[in-house]
């Protein structure tokens, strides 16, 4: 099989990658979203070491997806603590079902496509 | 629950996002990768339109899964016509099995933790 043959029963529909948006798709950011998800609430200092990242690469990202609406931050105090606590907004919690149904549709056509001889 | 509470039954693992290969993970080169799995090679102008991209944002992703030995590149003529073919490696087969490892995994826990209530 080659070239434009590629799995022919999915010729016709729109590639599942095509809907993925680039601000949930990123991987910190998926994993910000989807550890936010879990929770009412979830404290900065816990995203950083579940996803193993930096202060500022963790703040970068937070504020793209502070900035496209899909978190709120809110800073405040543990005790005499300072802390900042990421939540998602109902608009971060639809762009999640979103990427995670083209995600499950991604998986779906890998589990069932013809898998490359001797890969 | 909040803050550090965040699914306390997956605290000590490490997150699914953390596996993920930013080289594999992009939205259009996982993609690409996808659809060369489908098929022995396949042609430029069929992923240019299944994936609806540029030319030039397909040959750049094209050229940095190249650059990572993920997938190799033919160029050859289909009668009188340059066609470039787009072919997966085995290395990059290893890269979209890992890949997919980690999104099935990030799928099971989405679709079996708690929702936040109302979204």
């Amino acid at each position: 099989m080659t070239t434009g043959d590629a799995d022919p029963r999915h010729e016709d529909e729109p590639h599942p990658t095509n809907t993925l948006d680039d601000t949930v798709h990123q991987r910190v950011r998926l994993g910000i979203l989807t550890i936010a998800r879990e929770a009412d609430r979830v404290d900065f200092g816990f995203l950083k070491t579940q996803l193993a990242v930096t202060d500022g690469n963790l703040s970068r990202h937070v504020k793209v997806l502070e900035d496209s609406g899909l978190v709120s931050v809110e800073k405040g105090y543990a005790g005499r603590r300072p802390r900042t606590w990421v939540s998602l907004t109902p608009e971060g919690g639809r762009a999640l079902e979103r990427e995670l149904r083209a995600l499950r549709e991604l998986v779906r056509r890998l589990d069932n496509g013809p898998a490359r001889p001797g890969v």
